[in-house]
C-alpha cells in the first residue's frame, strides 16, 4: 500500500487540520469530538444543515460546508460511520433555533448513528435520507438503496433553500423531492484500499470492471469486461432512464470515484449529453468533477436529477465552501 | 489498459467537447484547429493572454480559461504539444488590440511552437516561459527546468492584472517574477498509462516511489522506497527552499497528480504548513486539489511562492473559470 500518509490511524485528524487551515477563511474544524463547522456561528432562525459519513468520500462532505449549503459535517473513519457523539456536538455547535435537518446517505452504521443522535439532541429535528443508488438494492452496508453522488445535489438545493429561510418541514419535503427525482449509476476499473485495511477492498482482472459499484467498493449488477465509454454510459444512462423516467430539464452529473482524469470524465459528459438529446432531455445544469469520491478508485458515476424550476432557482443560488462555490 | 474512451485518435475531440458543453456559459470550443476562448469575445484594449501545452494535465489549461485568468488555452494531444496553428487561431480570436501575452511550460516541444506561432502573428506578442520544477536541470523533454504546477499560480496572478489593464510589458515582468519566486517539488507513487502508448510510461515496483518526478512521467531525483508524508513532504520542502529561499508571506499549494484521495492532499498540505512554522514562513494564501496533473498518477507536488502585497491582492481578485472560481 503506497499512500501519503503517517500513520493509519492518524490520517482523518491530520488530513482535517489540513483542510480546516487550508479554508480557515470558511470553516472551523473540531477534533474531539470531530466535526467542521462554518467559521462563522450559527444563523438565528436559520435551521441547521448536518451532513457526515465515512472518510475517503471527499470533497464530501467537509467540503461543502459553507454559505448555501451545510452547517457542519461529520467525517467518520475511512468508510466508517461518525458516531452519535460527533452529531450530536455538531448539532449543538450550529443550533440557530429553527430545527436540525440531518442529510444522511443510506448505509446502516449512518443511519442508526443519525437517528441516535436525533434522539439525543434537544430540539426539533428531521432527517432526509438519499438512496439514488439505482444499481441494486440492498447492498453489503444498506437495506434498500444506496446513498450516493446525488447527496451533493440534495445538499446544495436544500442548503440554499435554508439559507433563504425555508422551515425544517419544507426543507425535508424539499430534500426527499430531489432525492425522489434522481438516479446514479457507478462504474469502477479499479478497486481502492481502505488504509487500515492495507490491502485492495476487492480484485478486478486486467479487463475487468465492475457495473453499478458501490462507493465503498460495493458489489454491483456484475462484473464485465472493458467496454468503449459510449457503452458503458449507455448502459448507465438505461438503467438511471428505467428507474426515474426523466422527462424535460435534467441536471447531468458526471462524478468520478478519485482516480479518473478529468478528460475522461468531460468524455463521459459528451457521451453522457448525446443520448439526453437523443432522448429529448434538456441539460438544464451540469456537474462535472470530482465530488463523491471512494478514494483512489479508477471509474465514475452519471447522475440524473428531474429539475422544476424551484430547483434550478436553488441550484443557481450563491454557494461559498471548499469544494463548489459559485454567484 | 482501462479508461473511459472510446478510441485514442478521439479522446481530446470528444473530452473537450464535453467540456465546452459543461461550460458552455463560460467558455466556447473550436475543434478544426483545436481551443477554448471565453464565452464573451476578445475585450478592447486588453492584452490576450493564451496559454496551452499537452492534454493530460487537466483542469490546466482549458479549465483556467475565463474572467480574471486566461483569454484562450490550446490543448495538444495527450502529452504532446499544441501545434502553431492552433496557437495562432487562438491568439487571433481573442485578439483585443494590445496584444499577445504566451504562458509557456518550458518542454521543448511547447517553446518551438510558440515561438512559431508568436512568429506568425500580427501584432505585438511576449512570452513567460514557467520553470518552476526544482527537481532536476533537464530532463526528457526540457532544456533546463521544467515548468509545473506554479504555471497555474502565474496564470492566476498574470490573469487578475491583464484584467485591470496592465499592458503587455508589464504583464510579461510580473508573470516572470511570479515565476522566478516559486519552486515546486512532485513525486510519484504510481505511473500514468498515455491512451494512445497504452502502457505506463514508466515502471515502478509495489513499494517504490519516484521523487522529483515531472508531469509527464519524467525521471526526478532518484527512485526511493515508499517513505511516510512527513518525510517525503521534508525532503520535497527542503528542496524548494534550497532553490527559492522562501522568507515572510508564501502562497502554499498542494497540487494532486490525478489520482491521490483529496483526504491525503490535505494531508500533506499539514505536515506542509507545519514546516512552514518552523520556518518562520506565514502561509498567506494556500491551494489544495488537482490542478496540474498527469492523467491518473498516484501522488502530489509541493509549490511554493513568496508573495509580496500586489501579488496577494491579484491571487484574491475575482476568478471565474471551470476549475478556480472565487471573489
Amino acid at each position: 500500500m503506497k499512500k501519503l500518509i503517517n500513520d493509519t490511524g492518524t490520517i482523518l485528524a491530520e488530513g482535517l487540520a489540513g483542510f480546516g487551515r487550508a479554508h480557515a477563511d470558511l470553516v472551523s474544524i473540531s477534533q474531539e469530538p470531530r466535526f467542521v463547522t462554518r467559521r462563522v456561528g450559527p444563523t438565528k432562525g436559520k435551521v441547521a444543515l448536518i451532513s457526515g459519513g465515512g472518510s475517503g468520500h471527499e470533497p464530501m462532505h467537509a467540503g461543502f460546508v459553507g454559505l448555501g449549503m451545510l452547517d457542519a459535517a461529520c467525517p467518520g473513519e475511512v468508510f466508517t460511520s461518525p458516531t452519535p457523539d460527533q452529531m450530536l456536538a455538531a448539532a449543538e455547535a450550529v443550533d440557530g433555533g429553527a430545527g436540525t435537518l440531518f442529510i444522511v446517505k443510506n448505509y446502516a452504521g449512518d443511519v442508526m448513528n443519525f437517528e441516535m443522535a436525533a434522539e439525543m439532541l434537544d430540539g426539533e429535528s428531521a432527517t432526509i435520507l438519499t438512496n439514488d443508488d439505482v444499481a441494486v438494492e440492498s447492498s453489503t452496508h444498506s437495506q434498500g438503496r444506496r446513498g450516493v453522488a446525488a447527496t451533493v445535489i440534495v445538499e446544495k438545493i436544500v442548503g440554499a433553500a435554508a439559507e433563504r429561510g425555508d422551515d425544517l418541514a419544507t426543507l425535508k419535503a424539499l430534500g426527499e423531492r430531489v432525492n425522489a427525482a434522481s438516479g446514479t449509476m457507478g462504474i469502477a476499473l479499479s478497486s481502492c484500499t481502505v488504509p487500515a485495511a492495507g490491502r485492495a477492498t476487492f480484485d478486478l482482472g486486467p479487463d475487468e470492471i465492475e457495473i453499478g459499484v458501490g462507493i465503498h467498493g460495493e458489489p454491483g449488477r456484475r462484473r464485465d469486461t472493458m467496454k468503449s465509454a459510449d457503452a458503458l454510459v449507455a448502459e448507465m444512462f438505461a438503467a438511471i432512464q428505467k428507474d426515474i423516467a426523466p422527462r424535460g430539464d435534467v441536471l447531468l452529473m458526471v462524478n468520478g470515484m478519485g482516480g479518473t482524469p478529468l478528460l475522461e470524465l468531460y468524455l463521459v459528459y459528451e457521451a453522457a449529453a448525446k443520448l439526453c438529446a437523443k432522448e429529448g432531455l434538456t441539460i438544464a445544469r451540469s456537474l462535472v468533477g470530482n465530488y463523491c469520491t471512494s478514494l483512489e478508485m479508477q471509474g465514475c458515476s452519471i447522475t440524473l436529477t428531474k429539475l422544476d424550476a424551484e430547483m434550478m432557482a436553488l441550484w443557481d443560488a450563491p454557494v461559498r465552501t471548499a469544494a463548489m462555490h459559485w454567484g
